[in-house]
């Protein structure tokens, strides 16, 4: 505090009517402490951040003395420690300060830097290729023609994936080829730049589904075609031990096999907490939905009303403005056949503050 | 769909043991329409994301035929643009996509490449000055002297300026003089490439605050002195008509003040919700908490139990490690003397995933 240091104990019985005066012997700077030693009678200047001087106990803000010359008058008492930082008094010798796994908040930063530490280990941000295929597609924005359509998935992919945590690297996007699909997915595997690749389009069993193949061939394909709508032709698998994820080309199908599948590898490989960023809030339906059972559904929904949710139904996995006038989803488990109007269910809020 | 593209009114009756038959003249790639016309009798076979050849309206997907030679079998009924995408069905002409001052989500970054737009007008990500005072601060992750310490408060304000949707550029640790601060200010106000300033340290009423008379003599005040705890030495002014902060030293007034007023004004200037970024879940109090009526309180709190928060009472405004053991904080309003234990609280987690 902005005031005087002084030894606590010549303030006992101070008060406005019977002032402890004290000799002001010096100054206290922050960064530069005062040179001399204080003994009984005398005071130093203080401003809050400056070192204690030798001898000193407390300090005595400043609105509580009157200077007149050399002598301050005192006008109140304090005890030993009073308006002193203490060394170690944030932070003590031995005490683990932040646990291992931790996502660094902005005040950890601020810590880190009060232990005199410029730079601590991290989990690396992993880079994820994200392989685009498909012979129909043009680069991101550029305008349609009456046979060609951009890429979209690659934007959305990138956003989705350095939300996460992680740094995308896009490749494409790229003509339906196997041997020019197989070549980068080996050098991808190789690099030691890439921890994760996800190829986008040609997912399915088609004749131009060239990526199932190619991760057969080059390692092993752990699974492939999910119960869940859109989303059904995702495949997973792995190359050179690296996770290679398969993602449909239909936009929503590519959100949906994100949210599920290629948002857990991107935190999890970034050290995060491998569950959905999504806020979630509980709502009522305000329609009876039907689903499949043995399949989970990416049910879009639309706030409405105080507490309901509106099934977004009229759209395929084309149709990508579903999830953006969407506010969020639903997941509709596997043993559901149909949810009632006004049944209450959890909305994964796409808006993440 | 992977099938043949035909005429739909020639699969009328279809069945597996009437198939209709076509002769298949040719193929339709993606990005690679079918040079000819389809007539009645013919197909092309066709992928998914093929254009679709002239003259026909519907799609068979492939596990409803057999293909022998240049004849398909085709084994189902299909109706008029069964199986196509409609041009406009995503997106309509003159229908609003989305609307201005939206935080743009991954998916909409997907649409509008779907619209063949490379780019759009956004709000400029904002440059805030962190302008760091302090005779006695080190730079951050320094080791500390006697009587020097690390600046603790730039890295965790780069952090939370980074994070509100802003780009910091932090100046200093710097030493308390009113020339050189006043000299740099001028240069920070008159430039550019800066949107506001955050000034940390001397924002007091001591010797050394040279913060507040700074902003007096080039600008306004328009408050200094905020009945909160911690952070009561803040202030708020203009200098050129540019928002300049004051926030306070010690670092857990600085990440209060930070809280309250520097993000609001990051994430107004980032075209974002002004309102806190931290998830707010409902618990109970575990003990009662006193606060001084006519004064907001900014209480740490930790999680205890099933459903109870614990206050972090026992540590001032210099104590950082409250704000990292902490899971969050509770607002205790300007007229709340006192909250017994068991209230029902609004805790702010510090924890965004």
């Amino acid at each position: 505090m902005d005031g005087f240091a002084l030894i606590a104990e010549e303030t006992i019985g101070a008060d406005d009517s019977r002032p402890a005066k004290l000799e002001v012997i010096g100054r206290s700077r922050p960064g530069l402490r005062f040179g001399g030693q204080v003994r009984s009678g005398q005071a130093v200047a203080i401003a809050t951040g400056a070192p204690m001087p030798a001898g000193t106990d407390a300090v005595v803000p400043v609105e509580f003395t009157e200077l007149k010359g050399n002598t301050v008058d005192v006008r109140t008492e304090v005890t030993s420690g009073k308006h002193v930082g203490r060394v170690g008094e944030d932070v003590e010798a031995g005490r683990t300060m932040l646990e291992a796994g931790r996502l660094l908040r902005p005040q950890d930063l601020g810590l880190i830097s009060a232990l005199g530490t410029g730079s601590i280990q991290v989990v690396r941000m992993p880079s994820i290729a994200v392989v685009v295929t498909g012979d129909e597609l043009l680069s991101p924005g550029t305008k349609p023609t009456d046979v060609s359509i951009p890429d979209v998935n690659s934007p959305m992919l990138a956003a989705l994936i350095a939300r996460d945590g992680g740094i995308p690297r896009v490749y494409g996007p790229l003509m339906d080829n196997f041997a020019s699909l197989k070549k980068l997915i080996v050098e991808l595997a190789a690099s030691r730049e890439i921890d994760a690749i996800f190829i986008n389009g040609g997912s399915s069993t088609g004749p131009e589904d060239h990526a199932p193949a190619c991760i057969r061939e080059l390692g092993e394909l752990l699974a492939h075609g999910i119960a869940m709508r859109p989303a059904s032709p995702t495949g997973f698998g792995l190359v050179a031990g690296k996770p290679v994820l398969l993602l449909p080309g239909n936009p929503v199908s590519c959100l949906c096999a994100y949210d599920f599948f290629g948002g857990t590898v991107v935190r999890k490989l970034a050290g995060r907490s491998s569950s959905m960023p999504y806020p979630v809030i509980r709502r009522r339906l305000s329609a009876k939905i039907v689903s499949a059972p043995g399949r989970v559904d990416y049910l879009r929904v639309r706030f409405v009303g105080a507490d309901e949710v509106e099934p977004i139904t009229s759209s395929g996995a084309s149709i990508l403005s579903s999830t953006t006038t969407a506010d969020g989803f639903v997941i509709v488990a596997a043993d559901s056949e149909s949810l009632d109007a006004g049944t209450w269910v959890d909305v994964h809020r796409y808006e993440i503050p």
